[in-house]
């Protein structure tokens, strides 16, 4: 199934979508609670390491800045809130979790499941983009959502994005992915992988974005206990394998050259999320928050 | 007229229509080569005030390098020749010129004048970005183009990007275009500066990309020479007066946060060149030179 195709999802809505919905959003904010102290534990770790480089900096924190969301008549449309850290491994990462709802504007509800006939959507979500200092240390993203029309679906994903790829790296990503997958489907992996590597593609550019990782979308098995159990284990895995592979570099120096290259990654990366994201592209058509929406943009990228 | 409506162009097209293409292509050529002679000027001009901050470089020199637009069938399909330079002013400054045809693919055919029934194009122009490593010198875009299909028009325009606004720069560059436009048409500088101003905006910013200039598009008044020496008028009131706006400017000295908004400024101008920009996504969709296309985004760019 590739990104453009709209599926027929099977299953109707279940009586009781509020409790689900609620569970997501509530699950979508401990992660992120979870998410963010692993950072900072690795902020602690990492000392001054590097200061010769990017300066003395302090340990970075999370600023949580909530917003809400704008509506036409004023009534309530929900929102949410970005947490942004800058600190001397994480250059600039941004954890956002937010639950909205409104209508979709009728040419983009047409291309939505179960919004044909009733505009009226949900959606929480997830969602982490982080660029560390080091260039030998890899940008990651992750995101799971739960979208709610007249129908109902989980999606989701993560993917790396090494600047010096790094064999090791790259097998242990994919292996605590496979993981996650291979407990609810073992053909879920290499279709989701497929998916992901087909996904974060740039076509002007005839070249991936990283290396990949998982992607999916429109998840509905009709076991809706099932579907939200693999969304959280996809956070879960993130959570369980990303702050390792940083600790696997961040003491670790690097080179002018070794900049140069992650900077240029990093303008793959804006290229990527602005020419094609389909999550900057729906943040956009649904007047969600831009500085939500923009945190995946790098600190810093060069175009040279 | 927005950039959104597909406008009747009325005039059929002229017998000596290859001649004119010629004549336009020719002349494109010529422009490029004497503002890349007028900006190595200003780069010799420079000496090494600057290299306290940039380091001791030498005076810029454009680099020239042609490239051949690909076939589907391996007919010839044109190219182009992009000169770029990386200077002691010019942090970074492309220059474009390129003459290709071919089909439009049909879902892009529908929206182009004169292409509905008969796919062919001809396209030839001349595109320049200007990023300099002052934040004191504002950035600068200027195009002109000429395209043929079943019907021919002339579209283009300049904008001037400063990262610290300056009255008399932008009443300098806007009297220049005015200038150009009053000795054709009265009414041309108004509309055209109105359509600059619509265009290059960021909506999901609510921010202008800069101080605006001209833009226009489907020139096709009837006298197919007053257009095309309209769009020469262009060229050269861009020739005219962006180098004394960098002359005036460019021994200041400037702060850290002075390059901090420059490259933040950077930042919004890559996000419209990928997120909105019509030449980019013409580029794109029509197999064109990708170093060429994306040859506008900056050195180096922040979204801090």
């Amino acid at each position: 199934m590739s990104a453009a195709e709209k599926p027929n999802l099977p299953s109707p809505l279940p009586a009781d979508i509020d409790a689900r919905k609620a569970a997501t959003s509530a699950w979508h904010e401990s992660l992120r609670d979870r998410i963010c102290a692993a950072f900072e534990a690795i902020e602690d770790e990492a000392g001054d390491v590097h200061a010769a480089r990017i300066g003395p900096l302090a340990a970075g924190r999370f600023v949580r800045t909530p917003w809400r969301r704008p509506s036409p008549d004023g009534a309530e449309a929900g929102g949410g809130v970005t947490a942004m850290m800058k600190g001397r491994v994480f250059e600039k990462v941004g954890v956002n979790v937010s639950a909205v709802h409104g209508r979709f504007a009728p040419e983009f509800a047409k291309a939505i499941p179960g919004a044909d006939a009733d505009p009226r959507f949900w959606a929480s979500g997830i969602s982490l983009v982080a660029h560390p200092q080091s260039p030998r240390v890899p940008a990651v993203h992750m995101n799971t959502r739960f979208i709610v029309t007249q129908k109902a679906w989980f999606g989701g994903g993560s993917d790396l994005t090494p600047s010096l790829p790094d064999a090791v790296d790259s097998a242990t990503f994919h292996a605590a992915l496979k993981a996650a997958c291979d407990r609810f489907d073992p053909s879920w992996h290499p279709r989701f992988k497929a998916w992901c590597d087909d996904y974060f593609y740039l076509p002007h550019r005839k070249e991936a974005r990283g290396v990949g990782g998982i992607f999916f979308d429109w998840l509905d098995t009709g076991d809706r206990d099932r579907d939200a159990a693999f969304a959280r284990a996809v956070g879960e895995a993130f959570l369980g394998v990303y702050p390792g592979i940083v600790r696997r570099h961040f003491r670790e120096g690097w080179s002018d050259d070794d900049r140069r290259r992650q900077l240029v990654r990093r303008g793959r990366y804006a290229e990527f999320n602005l020419l094609y994201d389909r999550g900057t592209q729906f943040g956009l058509k649904t007047d969600g928050n831009v500085e939500a929406i923009l945190m995946s943009l790098p600190p810093l990228a060069a175009w040279p």
